[in-house]
């Protein structure tokens, strides 16, 4: 457990609401840790409230330092129904294996988890809401900006982009194989580790696309490559 | 839109929480299309709250009809600040691209969601707990419980479940290229699709296996195949 007496810069403080409360052991507050998994997608799922119920709802979230961001939509609802801001949780999971043993009890799953708490706020500054949707594409296909058309003023006010400063975060990992206690190894199921993993597939061009198209931001995206590594890559 | 008259038997009642907002042509509210999103995958994010502050945890769902099961812990402490039973969201997102066009705005990604909200609930009852823990092995992995030693008294007393009638749900899917507007088609930047899947990668067994250990379940995660395509395996 990384709860240690790390400096306030590089590891999230742990309180009531980010502590991991089971299976510590596989819990990080660091900030590598909780950004790497931050990064190694654009999909995210964030949890707020309307009314006393609660929503999950898919997003496009990008990191800047301890900050995130992603796109509005149903957002503004939620910031209508809280008064212009709202506690919520952002949360980065992965899938990186099924785990399957001896006894149906010790079978479980490989993963990487952040969960990000903080206030969700709309940008209302146009500047920087130009800035963060730059980011954006710079962040997901490097490069890619100088070939687009320019955003337009329309679009820009069509466009909700809300920020929120991670206020505390944890992230949990789970990797290896099962427990396999004593009275499981004479049973017959096989037991070990079945991975996954999100790949790339076969680009699908545009059929408007002019001759000899740019394709800054986008090569890295080959064929069977995974997704963490060509964002990992992207970042680096 | 499928906001349509069928009957309540195969499709879920549109209400003022699960009507989707945004781009309603993408709604679907039929069993067929919801299901079939919720079984693509194991992995899902529960949206809970407790004390005012939204929480979204990734579980290991599974489904039988329009109920849904996952695995307890975290929510032990839900239940309990909450006498009970609390009003949650478990949303299945699975993301199939990425979608790039010649202006940054239309940038977007190609998705199945499916939200689902209802009241979880312990499952307190033994013989019930003890059924839907060999339903989740056999629904991803037909054939395996006959291989595992049987669940103990303490695994099972250990163990929570939690149960929740699916009240009402939404799906909403994405498919297909980008929007390339008469003003971007003379920019130079690729547009298309970057297809992602998730795939099964080379399985790794435990050292402790038997010799020609019972594969009842195992077999069908063959290198390279989607996971989607192997849970729809499953459940046909």
């Amino acid at each position: 457990m990384t709860e240690s007496h790390e400096a306030k810069d590089t590891a999230y403080e742990i309180n009531q609401r980010n502590r991991v409360k089971r299976e510590h052991h596989r819990a990080h507050y660091d900030y590598e840790t909780v950004h790497a998994i931050l990064d190694a997608t654009p999909f995210s799922h964030v949890a707020y409230m309307i009314d006393g119920q609660p929503y999950c709802t898919p997003k496009v979230h990008w990191r800047d330092g301890t900050t995130l961001f992603w796109h509005g939509s149903s957002v503004n609802r939620l910031l209508k129904a809280n008064g212009g801001s709202a506690p919520v949780c952002l949360t980065v999971s992965l899938l990186d294996g099924l785990v399957v043993t001896r006894s149906a009890y010790h079978h479980t799953a490989n993963y990487r988890c952040a969960m990000c708490f903080g206030t969700a706020r709309l940008i209302e500054d146009d500047d920087e809401k130009a800035a963060a949707l730059d980011a954006m594409v710079e962040r997901l296909y490097p490069g890619r900006l100088a070939g687009l058309r320019p955003n337009t003023a329309q679009e820009m006010k069509a466009t909700s982009v809300v920020r929120m400063e991670i206020e505390d975060a944890s992230a949990k990992v789970r990797t290896g194989g099962g427990s396999n206690a004593p009275d499981e190894l004479d049973y017959p199921a096989w037991s070990g580790i079945i991975p996954v993993k999100t790949v790339i597939g076969h680009a699908v061009p545009d059929e408007s696309n002019i001759a000899e198209p740019a394709m800054q931001g986008i090569d890295q995206f080959t064929v069977g490559r995974s997704l963490d590594d060509v964002l990992a890559g992207n970042a680096g």
